[in-house]
């Protein structure tokens, strides 16, 4: 019998305005509320052998603290950086800083919208990208996540 | 005898380093206080049948979290978002989230300025902009909100 | 008892195809005409202290002419230069050239439009620009250019 | 036997220095002169059932005005403005202003001229360019102006 | 009695997804099939005299191989080349190396679409373009030519 | 009992190069070859209840014809269309000719390589995207397509 | 005895604004008026065997008027076309279509402005260019203008 | 005897990430703490009679909070940003707003990472720079300031 | 006696329209034919114990899979890539991928042709380039590509 | 009777390949020699109470020596930098740093050849420019030069 | 007692303009001249244990002349390259070819000043960069120099 | 029998830094020394009736007066500018001046290095191009120019 795979233990970030999923321009993002995909994340998770703990904020200072206090804590970070992924050089950093692999995910396709949302501070940095899917890109994220992780 | 219009409730936004005005470089910016201004604008408001509520803050992150605090408060929003209407795309989200008409206002005029000072995240989602006039465009773009609620 | 102000003589300048307004794309412009501003227009100046005068022309040239004719007739300009505020480095001069303060205004938000609409040669020599709130765009640009008359 | 169409109106505008045609660098605009071409549309308009109204200047302004006089009288037009295609907001202002459809035509192929000249404020609000055959675009311009005012 | 003219031998080129025609988003490129735009074609041809062989292909290669065989079959080209034309300098060599004159069309107007095709390989080295008329595009095209053709 | 959700036709597209898959830059690309995605597909699809068909060439019109082929057998599409993402205007046409939902899949992250990969003709026309998972993108695409196709 | 040089007919255009010489910004355009200007550019010529006529507007088509009529009455042109130098295609084509040798001239130094002073629609398509020297700037150009015509 | 100079007051600020000095990337930022860099700034800076106050954030608005209370404070601040100093025009106007000459420091030498950290919102309002030196940077630049403060 | 060095195998890639060669454009890509360049590069190979296959196609995907297929049977690559070297990633890609050291060659200076032939997908992976020689650049780069292999 | 003014000194400075000057490219640059030219200035010079030194040199340090060396020895200067108007900013520094007035001449009109000599490191901090006339262009910068520095 | 650390022998490269220190443009660049700095930094060097040697040029090729006679001689370089900062590539190149590491110093704050000084070709290959001091940022490089060599 | 053809007499021009080959960086331009290179280049021009001088200088104006000097001396150049290549117009400037026609050789291939190097103020302007072979490049560049001699 094979021995069980070590668990891994994930973050899961959400920038600026997440909180509002559901009730924020649901003809866009859609009726699913925050909660709801923190559900189907960790039931996905712990099918998978992982352990997810999530976090959100509107300020670029805590989710970079976050991040700083990630190390050591999580194996893989799951980031929806919202506005902040076109415009933070520092959330980079910390991203960078902390040596920590994440995969960038976004509920909408960025591509079929403004001109400013084409450009990514993190899209170079990250593993890979999941977008367009609502809050299936979550869950897809959190899969080529996982499976990065186990290859590494 | 007409009805009393409905009494409308507005919020309005300082940024970045706006709560210096009167000491900080008076020869751009004026010797006016932020608290003088706000007594204009709130004597403004009352004679026109309207309520203002007033928020400053250095921090992108409260300013958004107030942003989203708005919805079902206010009306609609007076925004001088300084230096963060040339770079934040979460506080535009914010504003685009919670969909309340907002009007951009700035003190000095930003295409007199710095050419970094001249593309805004604000102005293409904001009913209108006023600028240059100093603390008056702050009452100008105050008119101008309530006239196109009223319109509305 | 407090002396009367000075009563300040303002002229007001109307680009191309301003004399459309009302039957023009009233679904973006509304459908007020051009004599109904002047007239809105004329009384708030008369409550002010200000006695305003009005000319339109689709002309850059004739528009000019007059730019150059408002030396010692006027104190202060209100300019809605229409398309020509994206191309005309000649109005641009004459407005320089006769050195009396003007504000910029439009009825519409150019920065919700087609990009060649973000870029105005004049915004940079005005001492401030309105836009968005239709014909109200003219009567808040007027407060603003009487106040800053009256405190230069 | 079926009934006779409609008789359409269309109007014919020729902007700066087209009133120079037969003698102007021959080698690249051919010796027919404006009245020529005039005649020759005239001709090809009454076979199709539509009548013609011709005119030129060389001030913007004036075209304009003609422009926005074209309401009600025309139910197309066929615009060559010439150098102001590539530099005038204002006539595009009014071509859309006056809601009256019409068709870009030039002589030479601009795309084979100067880099200045592949820029157009008219072609994304024409229904279609013509370009490149002489006084032969005005006709095929008029031929395509008509299918489409008869097919709409 | 006049001498006949020469019948000309004219080649039209289709370029990718143009066989969709008809079913391919009609309200963008309407119902007429390709079939239907060729017989049109082949009647107002034989009408002035020139006889027309058609072609259509969704391979740049295939495309290419045909233009060089024009060369000897044919005296112009009738070429919508569709998406090719804003991307192939092969294509444009090949019509550049066999010296044949050739008219640029569209179907629809490609300044009223996206920015990417608004820049055209073929169009500079082409004796005219025609766009925006919809399957009359093709026929004022082929006049054009026929007319340059006569005239050369 | 609930009723069986109908069987999804979902075609599956791959570009030029793919065919080299596991021989090709293997560190860059892996070592798993496009039969083995594809078998991998194919379990996962029919776990779904959907049936898979594929298609790979280095042509693009070959591709093309393809697309153009699709129309009536397949309600989605998996497209990883290689290099030809970043030039092909034609092949874009193609995809929003035939109206057939797609996602854009990448087993690497373009954002990581060369500029000139961080431009798409597909991406702004695409449901979703998903890149630089390796072979995964293609399982986690798939996933989002019949999600997106079941929601539909 | 030598026989007398043919006396030489010059056209010298002023542009808009220029009209305002000496009373204007006085301390960037000095306090010359442009009468006292053609007074001394009148008897520079007559002294060089050269004949003068002046004409001044703000109009861009009044100038393109006078242009088209100065084909056989002059040998030369100098053309101060003020701000219209950096947006006038029209101006430009009149000065080509009627094929008269003509000097740009500037009474400041454009490159030591604003940005959009530093192109010229005219300069390419000029015998020459003098900026920089106030009124000297129109002698300098016409002995430039009769040395060319001199030679030619 | 000389009088002794007077103490200098100076605020060290140190951005976003740099509380994880001496575990970040150490091959690219060092292993020395941040805690470290300050004690040897506080000696350098007590040898020539300077008193130095610390402060580092991972949140712009509590740098720009930071910023405002030093006026009256500090006669001079030596100023880290990391990567805010790529994005942030509100760091900028507090800066600019509290009239203190600050220098800016890197640890690193930004014109040879990423293009994004060419630019600096701070440079051109800075008495000067210093980068590349790891943390002798912050003591170099300490230099220079007390240098620029005691000569001004 | 030294020994004889390994005959090389080396892959000639003619691209789009070079089949032309001796009838197209004469002035600019003189009379040799592909096959008496062919004939010569032989004979050149010869000389140096290498043996050339040639190959030619206007298709872009047939020269990838021209490509792929050089795997195993050469050892270096002569490419002249015509049109495509411009525009096409999918060659450069499949270059890279068969990992064959390549030199591009050119019959014409591209840097003294179009703008739009200044940029080569292929010269950054090529080991080098020779261009403007007419037939001779096929020889001079073969010569190099020797040199490179048996240095290699 | 009047005094005498002040005898000017003046320096005359040509840059790379003047010396070639009758010889080089003589359909671009006419058959006078550097000589010839020198002789007309001096002639015109002593006719307006100035006195010229002249100084050629190929190399850009020599040229800068020179500038350096002029200090205290003349009062202005008249400046043909050849191709290093377009790239030298050691010699604008020059230039700026001995604060001697210049004006910058060219033989030719730059702005109609190639594009890369549209710019100049020198011209906005000369007093003035002359171009397009042959050696005639400095004799009428000279002209404007001494016309300045009386005026000074 | 501690081993006498081995002297380190530096060279500091000036270039064009820096001899002129002490009477060039004094309100930009003080009243210090270079012989001053050299003895200030001859001390400072000395009680570091460092040798330095000084050479200024006015000449691009005699600075890289110095640049390769530098090999062997020194183990690094205080290079203050004046304007070829921001032009010469073939000084980047000398300065690479020596593999010498070495410090960029500038007296003012390049970018305070003209666009054209924000671009260097010497930082991105630098250790680091100092400027904006003054004399002084020469003596913080050399102590950054030193740092990094002994740290080397 | 055929008479011997004419000598030929080529001039070799070394740009900056070439000087160094064989130590300068060997990892990028191997240990070939200039002096071996020209041992190799003088055997090779021999054996085809050519003889050849060369030149060496790490001073552009230098270079420019062997350039100038070349004149009735060579009927050909090759030119290894080295970084002038990149910069240098009056280089380019004397190389048209004195119409010998020229090759433009590198030893490495400018496309894989730095952006700066991939624009070339020669290449439009010379016969031909060889890049990337190392020493070979001269002689590769050498057999061209020759043959472009020997037919011309």
């Amino acid at each position: 019998m094979a021995p069980e795979p070590q668990t891994l233990r994930i973050g899961v970030l959400h920038g600026p305005n997440l909180n509002l999923l559901g009730s924020r321009e649901p003809e866009l993002y859609g009726t699913t509320t925050l909660a709801e995909i923190e559900d189907r994340l960790r039931a996905a998770a712990e099918a998978k052998g992982a352990h997810l703990e999530f976090f959100q904020s509107n300020h670029e200072g805590t989710l970079i603290d976050w991040v700083q206090s990630a190390r050591g804590r999580f194996q893989g970070l799951l980031v929806n950086a919202g506005g902040l992924a076109h415009t933070s050089v520092a959330l980079r950093d910390a991203l960078v800083a902390v040596s920590i692999p994440f995969v960038e995910v976004h509920l909408t396709n960025p591509y079929a919208r403004e001109p400013f949302r084409r450009t990514s501070h993190l899209a170079d940095v990250a593993v890979g990208l999941v977008c367009g899917f609502g809050p299936l890109s979550y869950l897809l994220g959190l899969q080529g996540l996982i499976a990065h992780l186990r290859a590494g």
